[in-house]
């Protein structure tokens, strides 16, 4: 399948592979650190909803005895950057040459489009042949719109993404593509 | 104590006291989902952060046999609002006289410096002596850092919030008041 080019990519140069054994959620984590260290951004991941079924009391002090997890009906992390919100969410996939959309509940994707109405920032981060792209929003809402397929081709993530490079203590700089993407600077400016 | 009056008020007329039996975390969610249904705004609560002790598995499914509630170093509320990124915490007192600020965990306050810093909308929700108020953010910042008391006397309150009317199925329009504050109309236009 070919798709259009509507920008420009930089050269992927120099990917560190690190990151390699590293959970992708401890990587975003470990980012978010960072840019919170260096007052760079407020982004947390948000706690994951469960419902609880019983409780009880020991010492005063309420204990869960059951509850199940839950589905998040947003994306896994927001935050503050630049005055801007942003929103995005980390998915895996063990396939080589597709990621399966059921990866993606139907609620999230619908909240994409909101965010995306409401002017704010929203992406997932993709790994995939151990490679961590950022995959903006409304490239992934024009995918699903336009093909119509159960999955995203590897080629269109390669095509579209953004390749993000793993740095020791300081994660995935994903925010230097939500500059771009955000229209805080040009791509020619970068 | 008199308090410098920074912005003009309007006056206070007609304030619904229906709302009298109903919890602020329920008001605060219907007004959410009103905002929702409308597509005026994406605002969620935060799930309530869990510490996880002791999963097991029936049927395949993940139950949680033991786990403890935790803080949120975040508030419990945010999203976005016309491009803007909103966060905010909803506070019951039951002191007629004085907000304690032990209400808010230190790890909270530092956070709301750092949303104003980061140009974000972040405000308080407070409910006393039956009504209920929105406190911006730096008027709240601005009250602990020139004060340095315990509590914040319902004076300042009065003052300086703004007080939040209810209206059956559309909750509390707090957003009238962010519109104010996030500087999207002049005090002038309302």
């Amino acid at each position: 399948m070919n798709y259009p080019n509507k920008i420009k990519k930089e050269f992927h140069k120099n990917i560190n592979y690190a990151n390699r054994g590293m959970d992708l959620e401890n990587i975003i984590n470990e980012t978010n650190e960072y840019y919170l260290e260096k007052d760079i951004a407020l982004i947390y991941k948000k706690p994951t909803p469960i419902g609880v079924v019983k409780v009880s009391y020991e010492n005063n002090k309420q204990v869960i005895n059951k509850a199940y997890f839950a589905t998040q009906s947003t994306l896994d992390y927001n935050g503050l950057y630049k005055g801007k919100y942003v929103e995005f969410d980390a998915k895996n996939t063990e396939s080589k040459t597709a990621f399966p959309l059921n990866n993606v509940h139907p609620h999230q994707i619908k909240h994409i489009r909101n965010v995306i109405k409401h002017g704010g920032i929203v992406f997932l981060i993709i790994r995939m042949n151990d490679i961590i792209y950022l995959l903006n929003g409304p490239d992934f809402i024009s995918f699903i719109d336009t093909y119509k397929r159960k999955s995203i081709p590897y080629d269109y993530i390669k095509e579209y993404g953004y390749v993000l490079e793993y740095n020791y203590n300081k994660g995935i700089n994903y925010l230097k593509y939500v500059d771009l993407i955000g229209g805080f600077v040009n791509e020619e400016d970068k």
